[in-house]
């Protein structure tokens, strides 16, 4: 596997015996050398985690299509650090989470494993994107691996600026009712989350944090809008948070020790 | 305590017993009334997490100054989610986590509990803030919670934007050490993470992520910069991820499915 081709790391949230990691890893496999490094177990809403405070497990483990991958105890943004760190011994070139199943729309993507995973090797300067698929069902994976490899290839291809990765979702359509390719802005999503209290055995109460699926806003030219009408969306992210646009009203507080 | 004060909600990710908590609560006692409702450990670089795989406990527990407060399982984000989904009765005007041991500078926000709570509160337009102190050894809190309490009254009066937090942090000097305070941008950090590779009793290999402290660009008007020079920094964050600048670059890509 030291061919002149690219070198592609696939990982995901849903952990390395899901349907969609291995769908993603055939379609990259076409136009890269692929090494799969993923977490042993499903971490949806993990958020960006580095693991300082244990050690992390690395296996080697067979996939279902009899294929060598590494498995790790870490969370996926430890998957890319541990596999950028020197894990994998080969120069990575491209990062490619997912495809997870369920879309990262709008504020999703600081929860979210499979983004974060994305940011991780954003946060090194290696470009990375992050492919969800809008079904939380038994899903077709094939056409959003089809796109997030051609993707891919043309990502390498052209290059992107230090520090960004590309947030893919893909609508849940077959290949040919899929209307086209949004470039979009990242939209508000509205969460329904709602507290529910049970009781246990020995009479002590606790809470599930429940609720229905989050929508959101469609506003045109967002992620939201764009895969809610039949689009694949790809929302170019940054990591400087700064609301420039307050930096001159928090000025004028004239903020001082009390 | 349903007096005509604002209604504080104090969290933290070094966890309930953390010195830096019970800072941050006095002080804020000063200007509001309080509930601490903050998770049982240290959840440091947990990143932003939401807990839907498991139920979440939250018990009343005594701190160490004897007034009473919450503890939850959950992560920071968890007990924020917690508190303004109902677990805390009464209307919350202002979350403020801290005060973390550690600063959180430039990419370390999306991975840091202290912050990412103050980003579940934004989400939910709660205003909130991240307070953080810039030393891993004992420490004098005081000067930080003293800021902090001035900080939240006065936005409370002023009022901030929809989805905005403030991101906080305070050198470790004495307060009359303390140059001013600036208002920042997210400056770039300097990670020096490394693989340690051990072997277990067993004969197999485990890993850490270890390495020294990350240092960071002291670029003049980031939160970097100001930290490093004496200054408190306080920087605007929105959840507006989008890297808006890349967005016509995309578009001109002409992407299409395969």
């Amino acid at each position: 596997m030291n061919s002149n081709k690219p070198h592609i790391l696939v990982t995901n949230d849903d952990g390395i015996r899901a349907p969609g990691l291995l769908a993603l890893k055939d379609a990259c496999a076409e136009i890269a050398d692929v090494t799969v490094l993923a977490p042993s177990h499903n971490w949806s809403a993990s958020g960006h985690v580095k693991t300082m405070h244990k050690p992390l497990r690395v296996d080697r483990v067979t996939l279902a299509d009899g294929t060598e991958a590494l498995s790790t105890t870490g969370a996926p943004s430890d998957a890319v650090a541990l596999a950028l760190l020197g894990v994998v011994e080969r120069d990575i070139d491209f990062v490619v989470s997912g495809i997870n199943r369920g879309a990262n729309l709008g504020h999703d993507v600081t929860y979210s494993g499979t983004v974060t995973a994305a940011m991780e090797a954003a946060i090194s300067n290696v470009p990375a994107m992050a492919v969800s698929l809008n079904t939380r069902e038994q899903a077709d994976f094939e056409p959003a691996a089809r796109f997030a490899a051609s993707l891919a290839e043309q990502t390498l291809e052209r290059g992107l600026p230090d520090g960004i990765l590309l947030n893919v979702n893909v609508p849940h359509l077959p290949a040919d009712a899929i209307k086209g390719v949004c470039v979009t802005r990242m939209g508000l999503r509205i969460y329904r989350d709602e507290l529910l209290k049970r009781v246990d055995p020995r009479g002590k109460p606790y809470y599930w944090i429940g609720g229905p699926e989050p929508t959101g806003i469609e506003d045109e030219g967002t992620d939201i809008w764009a895969v809610a009408n039949g689009y694949i969306s790809v929302t170019p992210i940054h990591l400087d948070l700064t609301a420039h646009d307050l930096l001159e009203t928090l000025a004028d507080w004239k903020l001082g020790m009390p």
